[in-house]
């Protein structure tokens, strides 16, 4: 008897037979809500399947989307899955070069995408060499030059709203993602069907991200970065209402769904989070029915868990993970024994990025290849394997640099405490070697940014002759705040050792960021290269 | 690169590395609490993967525990599966005839069992064909016929107490279980690494058991009987606290450890529930750190679960499986939108089986194999496939009457209604079919067991020469209660159409049950067979 296989159809058909009363919302351009049901959902999900078809999508060719989080995108996630095809989620923010190379490398069939995203993909289809449908998610098709555009909606009306989805292999590619590498083009990374439901599943633990059918979730984080974090996954198989950000949704976008849709889970970048805690303390939306907040993408600054635990009585829930990783391979984890502790105590430890997930594998190596002890001092990169940690990138040279034995070889260094709690220090490249010894940038970043009035910090290392690298911070103040550099490092000098301390502080109105909302280090380090 | 196999050594070691001084609790004869931790278990399960090679149980051998619900007997469970040896759980109530028959049957190498159980294996003993060691779960070898008897702790000691356990491929054979057939031997069941990991990972989601590490759970049920349910899996995995009752518990012990360990969730027979409500009408044990008892193995009288709500706090769970589904496959869910509901309509809810687990799929056919509509009248066989669920009983024969295309045929009789929600109305041999027309032997039940007078009640179908079958039902009164044959009629009579009435009420002490505590239906048939 042949084994059962794991397809995400399982979860979009339980979402239709048993919560198909259910609603999922999105936020549309002019503020107003589009709601409508699972079940609704469910019939036009079929309608997509069958638009697949009729385009001539073949089983595991790779579909594209460049969109927004919205109902359509959602659509997405399951018809083009669940017909058989790969979900090829691009960044939208990526440079007109790496969306033309990864569209190409993927050799996508089709694009799906928002209306506002025409003018880049206008630059960048002279230079695609595979896609020969560009499907615009609206009702019409706007003025464009892209040859074989067409009307998502107008498709979706000609077509049946059933279908009947094959059973997979469980190790068909289901979706793909592509990170940025510190150098040259991005690099793939594919999702099976297996791999996502095992994902999926571990969301679900209470445990873990404790999803379940009465949550009303919100992922801000983009659905082209892995997956919104699997939480639309999550969401349809256990019923969950799911709440849609729109296009370019704000950091007070966030706060007024929240409030409008008593949103009990929202999932977004640090930088977002840090910038509705400065939406709240103008306009006091109600974000009270958050049972978490979680932010990702970076380490979160203990001043940020502190201000929306007090002042909203909202806790973060940190994490870990990577594209590598489906994305989550910690969670934040307070033990039964722990629950006496102080909350500042408790904030203390969620501070930190939490407990391996059930089902993986974890080891933190020092440069010389060994463990290091649990003693929350000793640092090391972290190594992760499991059922939802890839093993290779698509067709790529790479591969052999970061993945070893079925491990990945993550580039994230972390100290362990006996409680088996990670704390991420660095990414690897970040790390600030000083001397032949190693100071974490991320500390720094968020002592600074405990101070009343820094917005935000970040710091980087510079070359140094004498001391190989010294950090360096830049600081963006909060509005009509003052802080000298005296008063900041005067403010560092008792929670680090002297040669820790930055060697200069550099004030900006901003700080740059990545594609996907992280401080943006590599460009700062290249812009600060001969300030040493 | 190879798919990453899951294995339930993964749970072992999580156990072990993240929860090494969370504690095991289990009660020894004498009613004192052993009590060791995950560290101390994991040493140990380390030695008996030495004590099974020394052995020379090779893979994929069959090794059999004869035992109560006890540390040791969980030692076993990740020990046998994690050294890659088939962890085959005999029932201790079986007859001697049917214990032999398994056992050959499985061809198991090793039989551990507990020493009180050495009389029924000394007399099965000698029909065995291929058992080569019985291990005696005890400091000592007690006085016995039976050859090759060594003692447990003997053979722990002598063995390291570290191993490096195997990955084995998922669909390893990991544990065996044998179901009572209606007529014949029993018919086993396989269940592989991959069966069982889907299974408890399933467990650990909040829309099903939501076992969590902050859990203190005691499986009262037995381990002999489907994992005891999956529950010492999960437990291992998040961490939670683990509570054994050891051998010969009775309801009154129930009580007393919940009451002593603060027991969030534990699970145990219906029976085994309306005896501990006796218990507690004389005796006052606290049980309020109950989050949910989960009663199982038959439907749970509404009245039940009336007075554990309302005399206790506690919420009954409730659920439906099977040995062939590993065995949860439904859980009790009430929805968001219904939580507005009265305490009474929710447990209204509570006393149906709940809805589908995430992962698997179910029909429910008519005689004409036809689905059943979802209006909570029609009735209906409920069919099952999914990742843990069987797809043919071991070497048997059987096989081709039960499993249909994947489909587990589970002979239980039941309604959906619009929500999506099973209710058991019976199992398709116990329902009485009278005059051509269905009568649902557990409605009437649940309706006599709401009697202010009545203990017990079973109902079953005795041949009758005009109309095929009529019901009788069996009655235990409250001690020192009185209910005559007229006034439970009348009791029943505005509940059902006048042609489901019993045509007679039968007093008895006691209801026969079955060895896994369900009432005998097939001995009470038997007995009432010429009363029609």
């Amino acid at each position: 008897m042949a084994v059962y296989q794991l397809n995400l159809k399982n979860m979009l058909e339980r979402a239709n037979l048993f919560f198909a009363r259910k609603e999922v919302i999105s936020r549309e351009a002019d503020g107003f809500l589009h709601r409508y049901t699972y079940g609704d959902y469910y019939r036009r999900v079929c309608r997509l399947a069958n638009v697949l078809k009729r385009l001539g999508i073949k089983r595991g060719d790779r579909v594209a989307t460049f969109a927004w989080n919205t109902y359509r995108h959602f659509e997405l996630y399951f018809g083009v899955t669940c017909y058989g095809a790969v979900l090829h989620t691009v960044n939208i923010r990526l440079s007109v070069e790496h969306i033309a190379y990864i569209l190409n490398h993927a050799e996508d069939q089709v694009v799906f995408l928002d209306p506002d995203l025409l003018p880049v993909m206008e630059e960048v289809a002279p230079r695609l060499k595979t896609v020969k449908h560009f499907i615009i998610l609206s009702d019409h098709v706007p003025e464009t030059t892209l040859p074989s555009a067409s009307s998502y909606e107008q498709l979706l009306a000609q077509e049946a709203e059933s279908y009947d989805f094959p059973t997979l292999d469980e190790n068909s590619p289901a979706g793909m993602c592509y990170t940025s590498a510190t150098t040259g083009n991005p690099k793939g990374v594919v999702y099976t069907h297996r791999s996502i439901y095992l994902h999926t599943a571990h969301l679900c633990f209470v445990d873990s991200m404790a999803i379940e059918e009465k949550d009303v979730l919100l992922p801000f984080v983009p659905m082209f970065h892995v997956n919104a974090w699997g939480i639309p996954f999550a969401g349809a198989w256990m019923g969950s209402t799911l709440v849609f950000p729109g296009v370019h949704p704000t950091a007070e976008d966030l706060a007024r769904l929240i409030q409008e849709t008593k949103v009990t889970f929202a999932a977004a970048a640090v930088t977002v989070g840090i910038d509705m805690l400065k939406v709240l303390q103008h306009k006091p939306y109600d974000i009270s029915s958050l049972r978490a907040l979680m932010l990702g993408g970076q380490a979160t600054p203990e001043a940020v868990i502190q201000a929306y635990q007090h002042l909203y009585g909202v806790p973060i829930f940190t994490a870990w993970g990577a594209t590598e990783c489906s994305p989550i391979a910690t969670t934040v984890h307070i033990k039964s024994y722990q629950q006496h502790l102080s909350l500042d105590e408790k904030m203390k430890i969620r501070a930190r990025q939490g407990l391996l997930s059930p089902g993986l594998e974890m080891k933190i190596l020092d440069e010389q290849n060994q463990p290091v002890p649990w003693d929350d001092q000793h640092m090391g990169e972290i190594y992760v394997r499991g059922p939802w940690i890839a093993t290779e990138y698509y067709r790529d040279e790479r591969t052999k640099e970061s993945f070893i034995d079925g491990w990945w070889k993550s580039g994230d260094i972390a100290t362990i405490n006996e409680e088996g709690i990670i704390k991420l220090v660095d990414r690897a490249k970040d790390l600030i070697k000083s001397g032949g010894e190693w100071i974490s940038s991320v500390d720094l970043e968020n002592a600074l940014m405990s101070h009343p009035a820094v917005q935000e910090a970040t710091v980087v290392a510079v070359p140094h002759e004498k001391w190989q690298e010294r950090p360096v911070a830049c600081v963006v103040l909060k509005t009509g705040e003052q802080a000298s550099e005296e008063v900041l490092r005067e403010w560092l000098a008792d929670k680090f050792p002297k040669w820790w301390l930055p060697d200069k502080f550099i004030f900006m109105d901003q700080i740059p960021k990545t594609g996907v909302g992280k401080f943006n280090k590599k460009a700062l380090r290249e812009m600060l290269k001969n300030t040493g």
